[in-house]
């Protein structure tokens, strides 16, 4: 080859708002010839790509990466495999591509999985991941409700499986956070109900998102349609700062 | 009066690198005339304003707040109240300002305290808060190690109390992120070596800083002088995503 490999560049373009784009995240955009997108979910999909659309190059090409959501172990490994491949594959043309992921490209995102496919197979290949702002950050900032304060834990958990990873926990974290509360709010509700922390928790709506909806109070999400894009962040009590900071 | 009461803008400037700022906060920074610096830590209040510096315009005006380092919680109660009376005159004057702080907004940072204070003395200041990348996220990206993935748990504490905060989880979490490690190192590691993490553990000195330094081998810490700006990320195992996700 008469060309050097291509970067690959792990992009968190955030939770909605473009604003809330990094200016590392814009100067990658800026420079790659090649965008990838994970359609592993419609919704996830179109979303970073509009996010990241006002900075990507007119003549950059946009490529879609499929990753199947099924449950088969086999089938998911292929196409990682797969995606691999075709993302090696344009590095060794000598474009550097970036990869989108909405909120933070580390933080349950589709970007892991490519990335330890790619170290594992094709370890010549310089990654640079960029952060990028989660949306239960945003979230907490568009409650004005402080994340984690002083000597406090927080503890981040995926909404699927409902309310019992904290339920499991002995000791309740100081503060927690369940994203994609989706469908497993009742479950979600409950698990906060007994820690005595569903009084002290707030929900948001579509974080950062053409109709943001901030959830004061938790329950009456229980009484509304389920929303894919619901995220609940609840304390163990209203800590004042002033004293435990 | 003849003016409005201007707006407070909490900041999160990132862990260092002045590229992780989001686009959010260059155009806040742009608008403001009053800019307030926490002044509790000289690292802490020194780093935030020369990461933001670029962007601060040069007519507006610098006010570091003194935010003591005091455990007596009577002192500190005053000082946040003086913070907040000092803020808020000047907001009064009509001024929009910026506070900043160090990594995001509302993760362990002393907009929070200062945040409480408005809502409880003035409700009828507006206040916007911003997020910032966090240092572990900003880690993370550094190490090319996934934070969280599928249906894992991803726990985060101050470093300030050592490896207590994970020895009374009884159930471990799937990863685990201790800031400010600093001296509490072989405590952590021990804590770490007791839940088997410490095999999968990695640190970042100086993240995002001039000088950071990657740690793949966390116990090489145990033999070096402390350092401040240290951050450990241990995960229960080497989650294989293509498995769990």
């Amino acid at each position: 080859m008469n060309h050097q490999i291509g970067k690959l560049y792990g992009i968190g373009v955030g939770p909605g708002d473009p604003d809330l784009l990094t200016l590392k995240a814009v100067k990658v955009l800026q420079q790659v010839s090649v965008v990838f997108t994970a359609a592993s979910s419609k919704n996830d999909y179109s979303l970073a790509l509009e996010i990241a659309r006002p900075h990507i190059p007119k003549d950059a090409r946009v490529h879609p990466l499929a990753f199947p959501m099924t449950q088969d172990v086999a089938a998911k490994q292929e196409a990682w495999a797969a995606n691999a491949a075709i993302v090696a594959d344009i590095l060794k043309q000598g474009h550097d591509a970036a990869f989108l992921t909405l909120g933070d490209s580390l933080t349950f995102s589709t970007f892991g999985y490519l990335l330890r496919q790619i170290k594992d197979r094709y370890p010549q290949v310089a990654v640079e991941t960029v952060p990028g702002i989660t949306s239960y950050q945003a979230s907490a900032a568009a409650l004005n409700m402080p994340l984690v304060e002083g000597e406090e834990s927080l503890l981040v958990l995926s909404g699927a499986q409902g309310g019992d990873r904290l339920r499991e926990q002995h000791h309740k974290p100081d503060n927690v956070v369940f994203m994609k509360a989706y469908r497993n709010v009742p479950s979600i509700c409950e698990a906060l109900d007994e820690a005595g922390m569903l009084s002290h928790a707030a929900g948001v709506v579509s974080c950062s998102l053409p109709g943001e909806e901030l959830i004061r109070d938790v329950s009456t999400l229980l009484r509304r349609e389920p929303n894919y894009w619901t995220l609940i962040i609840a304390k163990k009590s209203n800590s004042n700062g002033t004293q435990e900071g």
